[in-house]
């Protein structure tokens, strides 16, 4: 894409109203427009990385077995009343419609996927099932001030599984905290994330939520450096402040994001809706579901938090809006075709690029917005690098630059 | 895909409330459910054919030079008061939220596009842009009646495009009256669809619309099969009864759905956000707008409408949920395994299958289920078949089979 043509530019400054350092870089930089506090548009810059996100999440919900669907996000409000969470809920929305219906603005999806699957599952034949979706959620948060990482409407991927017995749930559950290990891998948090222990509600003991170590969490877990997993506050004092594995007393207090959660719900939402299956005896029995999210804009937002400098923002590569930010200083014609035929030739390769082709701006303009969109790869080409066969290269991630042969350059790449 | 493993099942008979052709046979297939009137989940069958749909636009608007972002669904009322229309558009759904603060449900997104690309924009070297997102509205309608084709919910590309001047726009609404036909071309209604003009509101004397002839569509139009385009009744009497273009007056009275629109809205929205941009000689001037919507929700039931016959949905090929609905009639495990490998061939040539691997199902269930998914091509494997070292393979639009040698089929495809 060729950055002169791009609607959005970077800014100075952005709104002081936003406090965190995720809001703050991804709106100077041109990623998120802030709509209104907690409520933010994706640019096409931010939209990349969202998409790329969210495809690594749909991609590893596939390979195990997840099987995607689109549902409503205005939800009837009998299906809250049944699980009682019409009250309970209190970032819940509700709005009135046509005719005085009531309805739910979507903040979770159990009271709408679980009548769902059970118009389809009768017997022990039609289970285990998992089903899942990517899609923007609603929650009346009485507070936002932690940019993309808490919003009123956020992007949420919600599972949830289906089984026979528990013995069946904890197999798929196990599956599944191996397939949201390589989501945070591929989204470069992996190393600053830890499983932890956190409160199970009514149905199971615990839950497990995926922390992510940075200042900006609004959450306090303890570390077990031993074992590499982690304890949330609301559940320190049930567990004597020691690790659950290896009673280790010597726990490291962190502030941290919550980037997932997964829980074991028992029954506490197949019972209401009388999700009940034939088993090999022709008995009926209850349905036992599991439930997984993880938000992708949340996700997003950790990544800049953990993966920033003073200058900018550091993408890891999967998720990175573009895979190299080619630079041109070039003035006189010869030189302008020469870098147009360079990102005419890694375009036509299929390699992600950024150009910047803008005739009037600075280098220094140029090499400081290169720095806060936070590409991995700075390439510059200009008179200098032309006349030496040359480009200038420089990862995002380091100070050091290179000048690479152009002809090494492009075996490289293309 | 393996049959076998998709949670959602063929059903005889659906909510008799549905009185839509496209909700009947979308909800009998299992593409979408119906969660109320209005409001449904897409299935896993329904989301790739939406899906499919939404790339295909995404692409023709991307060709534009269209830049996709992504805009909330939540508006502050604000934005609304300050075009008139928090009052003026009968839809809107509106919710409170935390501190007495009142959203409206985005129905359109002007309200919130004018102001985003108002940052970005000073001057006329900022201009044009084409914005557009993929996105869920909400409108909050009387009755719903018409399946997928109008929704209180549903899903909807909406670009907007900024111009210096009237003949910037004139130019640019030409180049996207030929990317709409090519989205039509390839979703398989081009041939029932007519350019129609309608009534244009206040700020250009007609905008267009795309209507695809249907008994299903709630609009009449005036066909002039001379020029080939048509006239909403709405406006009829303001042409005289008379084609536009060519004066003709035999004109054929037809039902049709509005499967997209275009409009001119000059300074309608630029004007109160106070959107103006300064011009060569460093004179203010009012940005003029137009914007350009489709359904892809409402495309999807068009094309069911259009394409279905008493056995159920007949999907044109770039729609499809699949290319291939590879049926195994296969008993023995030997056949079995050959069914099996055809299907590993064929999905590992990147063919697009779905494999009705179900045991217990009958050959007749097979080939109701098939009929009526609509895949374009139904190709069955049986201990005939792998006798005679062929494949059965059908058309779902044509009523003959044929056996085809293996060999060739392969050769075909892999």
């Amino acid at each position: 894409m060729r950055q002169s043509q791009l609607f959005t530019k970077t800014q100075k400054q952005v709104s002081e109203e936003e406090v965190s350092v995720n809001a703050q870089l991804l709106m100077r930089a041109g990623f998120v427009d802030r709509l209104f506090a907690g409520v933010y548009t994706m640019l096409p810059l931010g939209l990349r990385v969202l998409a790329k996100i969210e495809n690594i999440i749909r991609a590893e919900m596939n390979r195990v077995g997840g099987q995607e669907v689109l549902m409503p996000a205005l939800h009837p409000k009998e299906n809250w009343l049944a699980t009682g969470r019409w009250d309970a809920l209190d970032v819940l929305f509700k709005l009135n419609g046509s005719g005085d219906k009531e309805y739910a603005l979507g903040a979770s999806h159990e009271e709408v996927v679980t009548p769902l699957v059970k118009k389809f599952a009768f017997s022990y034949k039609d289970l285990p099932q998992a089903v899942y979706q990517i899609q923007t959620k609603f929650r009346n948060e009485a507070r936002a001030k932690s940019g993309i990482l808490r919003g009123r409407e956020f992007r949420m991927k919600d599972m949830y599984s289906f089984h026979h017995n528990q013995a069946d749930l904890d197999e798929y559950y196990s599956q599944m905290i191996e397939a949201y290990w390589r989501v945070y891998t591929r989204c470069g948090i992996r190393e600053q994330t830890y499983l932890t222990f956190a409160s199970g509600g009514t149905f199971s003991q615990y839950s497990h939520e995926y922390q992510t170590v940075t200042n900006a969490g609004e959450d306090l877990i303890y570390v077990c450096d031993q074992c590499q997993i982690a304890i949330n506050q609301e559940i320190i004092a049930d567990t004597n402040n020691a690790c659950g594995q290896c009673k280790n007393t010597d726990l490291r207090q962190v502030k941290a994001i919550e980037v997932g959660n997964i829980f074991k719900l028992g029954t506490k939402y197949s019972a209401p809706f009388n999700f009940t299956y034939t088993d090999e005896n022709n008995t009926s029995q209850p349905v036992i579901m599991g439930c997984y999210g993880i938000g992708p804009s949340r996700v997003m937002g950790t990544i800049v938090e953990v993966h920033h400098d003073d200058k900018g923002i550091i993408w890891p590569a999967e998720v990175a809006p573009f895979t190299i930010h080619l630079i041109s200083l070039c003035q006189t014609s010869n030189d302008v075709t020469m870098a147009n035929e360079l990102y005419k030739k890694l375009t036509d390769a299929g390699i992600e690029v950024l150009y910047d082709d803008r005739p009037d701006a600075r280098a220094g303009e140029k090499f400081a917005d290169s720095d806060l969109l936070g590409i991995p790869l700075r390439v510059i080409v200009s008179a200098k690098t032309i006349a030496a066969h040359t480009v200038e290269v420089k990862p995002r991630s380091s100070a050091e630059s290179s000048l690479t042969p152009l002809t090494e350059f492009l075996a490289r790449y293309v």
